[in-house]
């Protein structure tokens, strides 16, 4: 897989609270684990110390995917596909590290990635009370909203001043709560070691999301502080014998975004609007970037990150839309919204969340006649999807950074209060690659996009395509923009709006025209559909925790969490899956697919077969509930050992949107003695895996 | 290219009529050719001998392109990709010719196809007065079409009965013209030659509608009659010298659809509606196909020529759809608009005129708003995009024939007339492989894209899914259906509405359950769309000829035209791109690309490269004026010999769809003297290169 964060995807606004949870169900707080069920289930206890100990040795990779500390020395756990961002920036015409992999023999070799920033949680604290208390009775959703947004960026930026950590207000349960989340930054981080990614990712698109499996998705970094190797107290032990069938095991990562309790007016806004036109985009990228990749192995080096996470988001996204479509889901979800909605009726204490329902659906069509302008204008983090290249990002964030530092802190838009700037600034000074072509290739084709959705004739199109065709409009841009020197930006952003002003930049000319609308799109999806969610949300929380009680966890959120389950096989059609797979298995597999690609094994792998001993595990599943944001998760045991490595679900895992089940869903790792062996057999890292493991 | 015909694309509401022409432009009628401009301007005298010469030596591909007879013994040459189909359905596990080529070394080893069917044009006779004459003033739209349609009905079916060739009423000029046309059929076609796909296709998906180019695009195939080798009198002869530079030429084929007089309404629906929803379903098509291809070998197989055709598609729409956007070309069709307005102002005797622009505007409106539907349900000639399965379309043709055929001839679908009824019932006997796994994909994405474009919760998309996921829903439908057995389809066609009703098959059923809203918005199409177009069209055409003349050529029809120009290179960013490639630019662009897909180039290539005079030609350029449809169409000398065969168009050329250029718009061809060498040394086919051109 690759529950790798999808970042692109939809307008990120948040669905529901707290669920009655089954069996291993569950994706929790790490500050209100499910202690009970473990001791009583499992007679497991999560101490504390236990708690604290994983906490402190999760990593979060900003890039969107989730790590471990796997040794003293700073050493970083995670999968290829969540390193692939920096190996595809890291690499060049002549050093496709992407494909061909990396090994720093010595720490001289490590390579610094050119933008790559880690998070470590660590502490967490209740600001719920005072954050409720700035919504004042009688306000407007968008006066709700401002005021909520203020009162965070007040926390955030207390905080930072206080701690110098990096302070995050989590929004919890959809409003239920708010945590104060501190991190610990690492931003010299640098490449230790990663296989080829046809290893990494065998299998191709074909077999992503489906087990069994064979993929040595793994990847290694190290983080750097004052130039040395950071000493690190909390890092998780090595297990050599790795996950045994059955055994109870811990996942450690950071879940992106779940919509498990979403109201059915939710539920079919996102399977008749936000998730066909999610995937109508994606459908478009993909076929944009094979078209580029097919012309020359540059081309292809230069797309192979991207067009990895747009077919690796389809994939997620068809099987997301198929369980929507399921009318098994759909009626359990009914069952679930009846119960809610009669207790709300009958209970006097809950009546203001006998409308919430209505006030929900309401906001859908808000949303639905928004989303796609809200996409191509504005869009998430991965920046506005009719002008889909690097160079707009940064022009828009120089024209707004201008607009919006001189702003008090509190009325900034989200992601320029202080307490993000440093972040901010190190993505926006990344030295990684920009490609004239691709980006050409990139702004063309959403241009294009642009023009049909809204209409080639339409004001907005019309200025924006300034009387050219979109190729020739952005031959022109990407041409004329300066925005590739990185001096240039810090001059800029440093100078403000003057400088931004004087600059004539084209790019940023394009973002100030398109930017009053882009503000007003985002406004109007989160005062009229954000802050109404909310709100109601909220409401409905109340009425799920009358019903079933507190103990429970909130949708995903980005943020650490901790999920337990089984090693465990299962049956489908009729034939039993077992737990895991072995090398052996690779090269059957390999072999009925004349090592065709994505079958295709690197050449060191067939040189070097007769090394390994074929019988080592390679992947498993265990019943663990995980989404994408997951990626590079450790799997550890009751000692906090590592037994595996999560990388993917399998296809009936997509459902776990939307309900988690541990029939046939599972969650997919690497075996923790499979990557030991590889490294030690097939890569020659013997330093690396004694580093592990201890020497051998 | 490959100018194959687009069938699946769009319904085919046509446009415009008479325009002013320029140099080369062009795709005349046989009855009306531009006799005094060739003699003019080439000295050239296009005798009626020459042309009824040329006309029946033309063979159209009923699966969508063009070719020519080109021996006495009845072999007929296209390209390639116009017999993939008949090769991908002659192909099994076993056996994949589309991939490795094929060769009928003795009239013995020629391979039937399974439902080829070749239309050679015998005659031409005008029909306008009559049709006109059925549609009386103060008629409906929708009585208008039906009187249309049941004169035309009853036209073609007296002259079946008459002379027993496959007759069609072709509508020209939009409805200014109505022509009989007479065509003798060929069902009884065999596979005698087809080179690799890799050298056919060489260059693939990136060097589609790209040039300098170096494809060997051809195909042959003999037809016959009685089990005999047809006798052909009117065949073309073997220029072995080929195309020459500034050589006048001609192209006679068959263009499938120009929108070269769309009035800017129509213009307008094509750039914000029609092209953008056809692209997104085509989007749709290749990731879905691409990703059932990936999985494995056979899949790649079954799924070869769809993949092909779709990524065709999408190309040439890409390019036409920039076209659309291209400023240059709007103001220029807005320029020619203008004018025509204010001729039909200005002019009493054409005051029937003046609202027609406003009546197809307020067409548009109605065909924008139906097309999504109507797509979905209906679709062209490939069937309905929500149903997107062979068994499915087998279920409505066995439902509507029983329908329709108890029904006067003249009150029937159009593809039930009596005069269409062989053609028809040799399409549904096919014995072509169906694959239930293929099936069984196509359906579930394609009911999922019905289900995503109406809403799931819509009635007929509750009913279609029957509170099933789309794909248990598939897999039920193909296996529960028994339409594989060509008997029993042939059965129920006899058997009628009885066998039809009895016969409970499930796709049958669902066909029936979708039939009534299908129905209908084709009746919308046909009434509210097409036929308010047609009379208006029929308006601004007499405007046309009032301003310009009647000296031109209509719109593309799929029928057989005429077209001509020179053998010329073009200017492009500054660099002249020579008129001709050859076999040694072939080898070099193969290692300019390290011999990479889809750069490779066929074992046997590789072999033989010393055997080969690398100065031969392999494709060349022509002014000529064409586009999808054409594909397989012969070029030829003033004598009327074969100097190459039409495969595809160059980038620029994307917008001839909307209007002619020649400043760098190309026909691309495969060169007559390539045809030859590769025939000889590198397939060692020198018997059939023998009856191309004589004996060496």
């Amino acid at each position: 897989m690759k529950l790798l964060l999808l970042f692109t995807l939809m307008a990120t606004i948040l669905s529901l609270a707290a669920p009655a949870v089954y069996g291993d169900e569950g994706m929790w707080l790490f500050n209100n684990p499910p202690r009970d069920y473990l001791k009583k289930q499992y007679d497991f206890d999560a101490t504390p110390e236990w708690l604290e100990h994983v906490q402190k040795a999760s990593v979060r990779f900003n890039s969107g995917g989730s790590g471990s500390f796997v040794s003293p020395d700073g050493l970083v756990m995670t999968n290829h596909h969540v390193g692939a961002d920096c190996l595809q920036k890291l690499s060049d015409e002549k050093h496709n590290y992407l494909r061909d992999g990396f090994h720093a023999r010595t720490r001289a070799e490590e390579r610094k990635c050119t933008d790559l920033e880690l998070n470590v949680l660590m502490s967490i604290e209740d600001v719920t009370e005072r954050v409720q208390a700035a919504v004042k009775p009688g306000m407007t959703p968008e006066q709700a909203f401002a005021a909520r947004r203020a009162v965070m960026a007040e926390i955030e930026k207390e905080s930072l001043d206080r701690t110098g950590l990096r302070s995050d207000v989590i929004t919890l349960y959809q409003g239920g709560l708010y945590h104060l989340y501190r991190f610990k930054k690492y931003t010299d981080v640098r490449l230790v070691f990663a296989p080829e990614q046809q290893i990494a990712f065998f299998g191709g698109d074909p077999d992503n999301f489906e087990y069994p499996r064979y993929d040595l998705d793994v990847c290694f970094f190290r983080v750097y502080e004052n130039n040395k190797p950071a000493q690190i107290e909390h890092y998780l032990k090595w297990s050599q014998a790795g996950a045994k069938d059955g055994e109870l095991v811990f996942v450690s990562g950071h879940p992106g975004r779940t919509d498990r309790l979403a109201t059915l007016a939710e539920l079919d806004y996102l399977r008749d609007v936000g998730f066909p036109f999610l995937l109508q985009r994606l459908n478009r990228l993909e076929v944009m970037l094979m078209a580029f990749s097919t012309r020359n192995e540059e081309n292809a080096r230069q797309a192979r990150e991207e067009l990895f996470h747009v077919q690796n988001s389809r994939k997620a996204r068809v099987g997301g839309l198929a369980a929507l479509l399921d009318p098994k889901l759909m009626s359990r979800k009914k069952e679930q919204e009846k119960k809610l909605r009669a207790k709300a009726k009958e209970d006097d204490s809950l009546r203001d969340a006998r409308d919430a329902w209505d006030r929900i659906a309401a906001a859908q069509k808000i949303r639905a006649s928004n989303i796609r302008k809200y996409t191509l204008l504005e869009g998430g983090r991965d920046g506005a999807a009719g002008f889909n290249c690097e160079l707009f990002h940064i022009a828009r964030t120089l024209l707004r950074a201008a607009e919006e530092k001189p702003k008090p802190n509190s009325k900034r838009l989200r992601e320029f209060r202080d307490s993000n700037l440093e972040s901010l600034e190190f993505q926006l000074f990344s030295e990684a690659p920009i490609y004239d072509n691709f980006e050409k290739v990139k702004l063309a084709d959403s241009l294009t996009f642009l023009a049909n959705e809204m209409g080639a004739d339409s004001p907005l199109v019309k200025k924006v395509l300034a009387s050219k065709s979109p190729s020739e409009r952005a031959y022109e841009l990407i041409r004329g923009t300066k925005l590739k020197d990185v001096k240039l930006r810090k001059k800029l952003y440093k100078g403000g709006k003057e400088a931004v002003d004087a600059a004539h930049d084209p790019m940023i000319e394009l973002a100030r025209l398109v930017d009053p609308e882009a503000r007003k799109v985002r406004k109007i999806m989160e005062s009229e559909v954000e802050e109404v969610q909310r709100q109601a949300y909220a409401e409905i929380a109340k009425v799920k925790f009358a019903l079933e009680g507190t103990s429970t966890y909130p949708d995903a959120t980005f943020t650490l969490r901790l999920s337990f389950g089984q090693v465990k096989g299962y049956e489908e059609e009729g034939k039993h899956v077992p737990f895991e797979t072995t090398f052996a298995g690779l090269y059957q597999r390999s072999a009925e697919h004349h090592n065709h690609e994505p079958f295709n094994l690197p050449p060191r792998w067939v040189e070097k077969k007769d090394r390994l001993n074929l019988k080592t595990p390679l992947n498993f599943v265990c019943t663990a509930d995980i989404i994408g944001g997951n990626s590079g998760s450790p799997v550890i045991n009751r000692r906090a050992e590592v037994v595996g490595l999560i990388f993917d679900g399998n296809i009936q895992s997509l459902a776990l949107d939307f309900a988690y089940s541990d029939e046939q869903a599972r969650a997919l790792a690497v075996h923790s003695a499979g990557i030991v062996e590889a490294l030690r057999k097939v890569y020659d890292a013997s330093a690396l895996a004694d580093e592990l493991t201890g020497p051998k």
